[in-house]
């Protein structure tokens, strides 16, 4: 059994818990959950068992009342769940959104507190982090980040660097638990935060769950590169209308994109061709199917030039929800294997950012074999 | 030193040897060629010692001036060796060819021994085999290869079978030779050519050179397996304007291209998703620049459709010339390793339906730390 | 009012069917329906009167079942008409369907008196004909066409032609009648079509409704045209999984293609440039809605090399149901105009292949201008 | 015989000056000039008398080496006029260019004489505007304008400002010249010019070139219009690597495509449909081929949704050089017409924001009859 608090119930935390739930009920394949029946822990044994959000609408609601409106299909098992207050701390500033937080309510050191009691009565084993993006400013220093929740300084701290503060209590009380950071912010690449981890009894895995164009782009740059072919530019747009898409319009969040590893490029080619990747615009009709566009111009033998061009319509939330029913039974396994702090194995072929911080990035299809390996799993192809 | 004798001076043993000299002479990187600088027998080690073709127009020419149609800067130093009339067998049916063949003149076991003369001289270690893709059976047992030799029954033989037929002869005699076939006629895929290799120290490559869409294919298929997404349907189409694509608008040659291994789909996925990859047409001023497009649809997590579509413009003939830089130099490693027969690491890597038979075909990305394996380099990325 | 007798209730004619009824219960608007609410007939006045197939599992059904087939939300509105047994002669031959006709009990004359009979009873204004594309030679001569129902030569005549020729009849005795020809055996652009057709006080259509990659190829082209950019190649793919596509893996059937105009580049470019346009495939999951894929290479001011591609998913029925909205109070209009024959104005823009035979293809654009004038509504843009 | 001095001597103007001599010594087609030889005026009459630039590596440099830095092939017959300097007024700045400019010697009122008493020396007919795509405020009355010359305001005006209201200067005094504004600041489009114009005996063309995916997007969503198809929407990004995406990476600058009528959706499908449509990034490799990339999705009859995605490579600078070519030719026919002031006809072909302002954007196709007709042509397709 893995119990799992969400922090976050927006698109992809429901979507999660929808398809999460269809699949427990023999209603719907496993697609897009890239171990499904191989790990030990099975999909049945996943249960939600708390879910926390800001959004003035959803706080209080009950989770099959807020999935619905993700998901019309949504079944009747999510009822019994009621959404608590989290922590928003400017989190969904410019959104059209109003935001409650226990932080308007009490200092962030009595909402550390707060979280931990509740979560003593909810027994998660994970925590799933799908909060907005937020801008923020990765810690330098334990003390630095102890100071910040101590005087209570607002401006120095994001939702998600208070809620993996509180997990961490929380993993040392109770003997451990797992934090699966599925947003960009620097976690599992903060050497603060890890090294947290790894005396609290926590695993962390992060950051930034590797969805979208990105890995994709990764293997086509691992074909070109086992290939020799020189790529002269790569360029690579994608445009949405979901409120990922609408929070990255806003310049300083969009900014924590930029502590994303952008050496995905050189990681993988031996060298920095010269690219243009990032969001690109905000387009509502989209919605969550956002559309990617790619192009990769390269060198193959004899001098001659090749181009690539790849489009697409992809489902964002889905995308990233069938990684966390992996990613919540690993962060168990983990746990029970007491492998605290992170996890390379895991992070490099889940996260876009894999920490920690000093590990480069490597094909997927790689880091897939050697999180099999991991995992205890036989290889696939190797 | 690796001595080639190059079987078919078309476009892309033409650009074979452009781009070989060009990197000897220090003018062009070795873009295109995987393994570049990383083997013991190094580009430069490279040298052509005979070139053998059954175009009216091109046998008896200097070398030079047959790569100057292909490549308007071929170096001089192509200069000196006197393209050799080869086997046709019908090769070159229905284009717009002359044709002239040694079978033109003596019979087939005559035609055998006149090579195997021939290349004593040359004292070639491996053959490069990139003639016109044939339309072909393939052989059942050795004797009905033998007899077919024998009784010079011209209609069950293709140009291919017979050079194998006399390369194995020239090998058993000098104590081992490779065999490098980049076309889709079976060789390393018949186990009865397999087996008269072993006999005769030789080692074949094989079959049909992985270039073009159906690599890039596999790697993309590779990357929704591992993340268990249901592929719905792949569509493939490419359309380009070299002789390659005009001999394939014969439809007796194109069945050829139907012993290629069509369970790439099936082996990379698991399952066999309705797919549609074949060659689609000839349009001339496309020239050697072909023109692909993909279309892949596919089910996310919690039933979420995505789709993909690729399009490209891929220069054909450098790109399966850029690996023939690779494989003669594995060729001659193989011999000097007594690997006779063939070598599915190699293969896997290298081509679309990869000797023996029945071996599956991997992700390339898998295949490529596999060679790199089997060549003693080290892991890339593994 | 409008009264239309549906000859061939596959896809197209259902979904013409469905939509049509859900746009006069104001449940759809008219999208896809280019003269929508513009033309003096009003699209409430279209009224289904009767329906035929040769399918054994359509024939002697409610319209209502047949329909639903098709689009599970067909309005019940169509209760109430059943469809009846049509001609087939070969129509349905390879495909997986069980044929049933009017020719397998009588001849083809006395099918022909069947049907006028029975028309007169339905009194249409128009026939919508949308039967499976034929394998079909046109007629040289009104005698040949006399001589083949006389005769009951049934391998010379395909269903559409002995259609119109009933339809001829039926016009002359009420009086007048319009028939719209959506596929791609030719009449109006067959002269002794387009002859009989205006002695019989009959308006025909056609030939080959104007939908899918073709309609935006030829805007596209004409884009490049005034610009002067000069075109090097075009290629056009297309693959879907209706019983069209199935339809057109039949070589013979595929043939019929041929005798669109393949003029359409000529026509608008000035020169004929080299290109590749024709159905490429038929992959099941597809369903309706087809893939498409096009390259475009021009040469631009100063000799500079321009390249464009455009992909699409594209729903084919719908398409070719739309116009069948605005051509069936076109044909009306026709008929009231007196305008017997063939009508160019409207053919221009609707159909791929537009009669009379000696008619050029020219930019839709500029079609849709004329077809506005010829209907009496002020011009959009002009 | 045309005489043509240019403003802004950079890539478009080169590639416009390299192309114009090889098809006057009849060595290019000319492709790519709309109205190639259909003209009263032909290719062979356009001289250029005066070249004027900014960068002080270009000014008192031979046209011929200028030419040569962006078209190798650049025919000499260049030789022998010498880049004269120009106004500049902020418009390089932020790029890695240095400036100079007349203003830096000089009032803006004294540059202004200095122009008109270069002009009468060089006696042209047409000036041909293709500075960097500058940051501007478009003038709200003519004594502001007067003013801001008067009072040396350099705040206010830009390059083009300044160099239109010299033309009009110059144009009083010998009776009629001609000005193209290919660039965005607004001048065909701004009534305090446009009037200055007239009562100048100037034409003034623009503003801002045709060129590009916009036209294209254009046609495409013409082609939606005229079938009654509901656009959802519509993203269309660029990126490129030439001096004109580096400008439009300066916000302020970027501002400038703003005042460029966003209303072409609106214009052309009658309602407004959501949009991105902006230039994207900057990608130097890519040069001066752009990549673009467009998606539309819209509703087919029956509530279909298709979708159309466009991809592409197009060289910049050679699309609008081509244009300018007819440009030249027909504002010399406007001032012997005597048609002061702005032409709508011309505008609307060639211009992505048709002066002057109230006029809407129409399909190009019909664009390009009316400006057959106002050229005195007779119809290509109508």
């Amino acid at each position: 059994m893995v119990r799992v608090v969400i922090l976050g119930q927006g698109y992809v935390a429901s979507i999660f818990a929808s398809g999460l739930e269809k699949i427990k009920a023999g209603k719907l394949e496993p697609y897009g959950v890239p171990l499904a029946d191989e790990l030990p822990i099975k999909i049945k044994d996943i249960e939600i068992v708390g879910s926390y959000d800001v959004d003035a609408s959803k706080v209080e609601k009950d989770l099959y009342e807020v999935v619905r409106a993700y998901d019309p299909e949504a079944p009747e098992s999510l009822k019994g769940i009621t959404v608590r207050k989290g922590i928003h701390l400017r989190s969904l500033r410019n959104l059209p959104i109003e935001a409650t937080g226990l932080d308007d309510e009490m200092s962030l050191k009595e909402a550390v507190e707060r979280l931990v009691s509740e979560w003593k009565e909810l027994k998660p084993d994970v925590f799933v982090n799908v909060c907005t993006t937020e801008a923020f400013v990765p810690f330098e220093s334990r003390e630095g980040l102890e100071k910040a929740i101590e005087e209570d300084n607002r401006d120095r701290l994001t939702a998600t660097q208070v809620y993996v503060y509180a997990a961490a209590k929380y993993a040392k009380e109770v003997g451990g638990a797992a934090f699966v950071n599925a947003i960009p912010t620097l976690i599992a690449n903060d050497p603060v935060y890890v090294e947290l981890a790894k005396e609290s009894n926590l695993v962390v895995f992060g950051d930034d769950g590797a969805t979208g164009a990105t890995p994709l782009t990764a293997d086509v740059l691992s074909h070109l590169a086992q290939r020799n072919r020189y790529v002269l530019d790569i360029a690579q747009f994608n445009i949405g209308g979901n409120n990922d898409f609408l929070a990255l319009t806003d310049k300083e969040r969009n900014k924590s994109k930029e502590f994303t590893k952008s050496s995905i490029v050189k990681d993988l080619l031996g060298y920095d061709a010269p690219h243009y990747i990032k969001p690109t615009g905000f387009l509502e009709p989209l919605g969550d199917k956002k559309f990617i566009a790619m192009h990769i111009e390269y060198v193959s033998f004899n001098g001659a030039h090749d181009e690539l061009v790849i489009t697409g319509r992809i489902n964002d939330s889905p995308a990233l929800a069938g990684l966390l029913v992996d990613l919540v039974r690993l962060g168990k396994i983990a746990v029970e294997k007491k492998e605290f702090g992170t996890v390379y194995e895991v992070n490099a072929f889940y996260m876009k950012n894999p920490g920690p911080g000093d590990r480069k990035s490597i094909p997927k299809i790689i880091a897939y074999e050697k999180l099999r390996q991991w995992a205890g799993l036989k290889p696939r192809w190797l």
